[in-house]
């Protein structure tokens, strides 16, 4: 008998119909003879109208009293699946943040787990009562209600997971695992039946959707497995299995690739003919840190003439604007000729171990790339991904282009 | 300094902008001097839409979850409702049932309080913190989550004022005090400045909407004084008071008949020719206990023969149908003749302390009805009220022809 924990998110649990299809999930697993803690989600759009209803009150609002709001959503969801779940003839009941013991540091509307007190919990399930947590909420020390910020119930399942010394935590969603690359893009792609945690933490981070990242280095540092499945998939004959996150093994070391990700939530920002002295990288990045603005990729082109240079790098869609008021204000600081920018970008990262040390797997990105005429604005590589940032137009050429010269193409 | 506490109802609360009036209220009290507690009641609606989804599950569901679900609507108005008294640039903060420490018994769905411990409450609003508290919703001894049933806001409000020691609770609704009448039959009714705890006690047990019965007997048992007052009054030069429920005093007794209550939710059986024998009466009320079916109003007709006599009561609206059913199965055993059933009758009901002592308050009710013709069904009599049972039809020309007798008449 093994311990597994069942989350289901938001569009699992978007309607009364689908809160029941997920209890019908539920059970089966208790049927293979499973204790099971589900962790749910808020109904879909729900979160969205509490947060709309905090800020037709004030723009700038009380995050303590914002996540006394917003966490109504999860525990609506966890009621009713307890229901959904006795009405099956299980014993079940809801578990809100503070009743299960769920600490978090202060930092409302996305705090940090800092500990989770689940001996009750624990205990119940022992009992064979089904324990169905509100996902996405915690408490702190002195009682007050937080939440953990978007995706935030994929955190709260590792991490109660991990907590109840479980034995897999299986995160239920509208697709069915993890796949070599965008399936709606690259037809050929195929679902990957196991991936590492280093790999799926580097999928996450740099585009794929499917899992928080947040959740998924919880789950790499106590090295829970983690399943990613379908909510949707037909009833019957149904053990089609998602993917499964774990531990790297050899087989995946034979596959130097493993996906391809990518993202078009950032933008380029070019500042031409910067003075190439020392010091300056700090007159740049200094004042985007002050203003909250993260940098990713970071190029500085060879300098021609020893005296000026040019700087590139990517911000976030969201932070696109800020950070060109930032760089405006900072010009004369930084001593910059002029500043160009490309908003239509998108960022394409080849994932899998061991990338730096097999000669060749960048070359065959550049040449694939060259051959269907595309151009490289950025490129970046660390030990487990090679990314590069192109015209968004070129997006789903290159990824196609890629996943079949990289072998990842199904039969 | 008074301590006051101010309860909003769900229309007052019905959405954003209202919410925002009411935190005006709460300002003008602070503006005033006075320290705040605030209780709300959800969203008008959004306590329906949640039983809804319970129900859309399942007709017969746990009534624990059926709590953890329905107390998120109290939830979201405290939260909000801080935010909008903090928008005003005052010191507010929320506070759950589980948060203040308003613990209940188990009878989920319609909890009684069995003790408050508002210590923490109180040490924040002596540090001049408005405590916003959702109303209707406490906690289990073994943290569940309970409400207070339907109005269960209402008894909150009164219950946390008696536990803060406030100076007055103040109940603000959508109609501006306690009316002689229903005041949209009886254009002619008055407001009423001052009521005693026992008549307004007798007057909404009788049918006036505008208390919840268990508030009022909190109220009465701890000597809390309540008023009841309107949310929409105009801001402007509104000191408009509402009516004060408090001790009784002398200019009360000068008045017999304080006001007029009607209901329409009851309905009347008549069981005819049952045999006038000892244990007769129980044969018929004790089947109906069992089904938990309250019976209200009870006459047994003088008997002609001495063998048999009629027996008339009245039971709520609601379980007449299932009434009959009990008594139809009961024939052979209470032994009556035939069965006739009324449910198109109104409870006219006159108020007033001290209402027997005084000789012809019950002639002059009985005179009135009689010069406009309208037939008396049943009567009843205690202490502090009378009442009739009359057919639906006379229900507006009984109330003013007996709100201008009894000099209740405005000028």
């Amino acid at each position: 008998m093994s311990l597994i924990v069942m989350k289901f998110g938001g569009t699992s649990v978007g309607d009364i119909e689908r809160i029941k299809n997920a209890a019908a999930k539920v059970a089966a697993e208790i049927q293979r003879g499973h204790k099971v803690a589900v962790v749910v989600s808020a109904m879909s759009g729900v979160t969205d109208q509490l947060i709309g209803y905090c800020r037709a009150i004030t723009p700038r609002y009380d995050q303590r009293e914002h996540d006394a709001v917003v966490a109504t959503g999860e525990q609506v969801t966890s009621g009713l699946m307890a229901l959904a779940l006795q009405q099956r003839g299980l014993n079940a009941r809801s578990w809100q943040g503070w009743q299960v013991g769920l600490y978090t540091d202060k930092a409302h509307a996305k705090a940090r787990i800092v500990d989770i007190d689940a001996k009750a919990l624990r205990a119940s399930i022992d009992d064979f009562e089904i324990g169905v947590v509100a996902g996405f909420q915690g408490v702190t020390e002195d009682e007050r209600i937080t939440t953990l910020g978007r995706g935030g119930s994929d955190t709260s399942a590792v991490a109660l997971a991990v907590a109840l010394q479980a034995d897999r935590c299986d995160i239920y969603t509208d697709v069915d695992g993890v796949y070599t690359a965008d399936p709606r893009i690259v037809t050929a792609a195929r679902k990957m039946p196991r991936v590492s945690y280093e790999e799926m933490l580097e999928l996450a981070s740099l585009g794929a959707k499917v899992l928080q990242v947040r959740s998924v280095e919880m789950a790499m540092r106590y090295r829970m497995p983690v399943q990613v499945l379908s909510t949707f998939a037909n009833e019957i004959g149904s053990d089609l299995p998602g993917t499964l996150v774990t531990e790297g093994n050899e087989k995946m070391e034979t596959n130097t690739v493993t996906g391809i990700a990518h993202t078009r939530d950032e933008a380029k920002i070019t500042l031409v003919k910067v003075a190439d002295k020392p010091g300056v990288a700090a007159h740049i990045f200094v004042p985007l840190a002050r203003a909250g603005i993260n940098v990713d990729m970071i190029v500085q082109s060879a300098s021609d003439d020893g005296v000026s240079t040019d700087v590139s790098f990517t911000v976030g869609k969201a932070d696109f604007e800020r950070a060109l008021r930032v760089l405006e204000d900072e010009k004369a600081a930084i001593g910059y000729d002029r500043l160009v920018s490309v908003k239509n970008v998108t960022k394409i990262s080849l994932v899998g171990i061991g990338m730096r040390s097999h000669a060749g797997v960048a070359a065959t990105m550049f040449e694939t790339l060259a051959e269907k005429g595309i151009n490289i604005m950025v490129i970046e590589t660390s030990e487990i991904n090679t990314s590069v940032l192109i015209a968004d137009e070129y997006t789903e050429l290159a990824l196609r282009a890629l996943h079949a010269a990289y072998g990842l193409d199904g039969g």
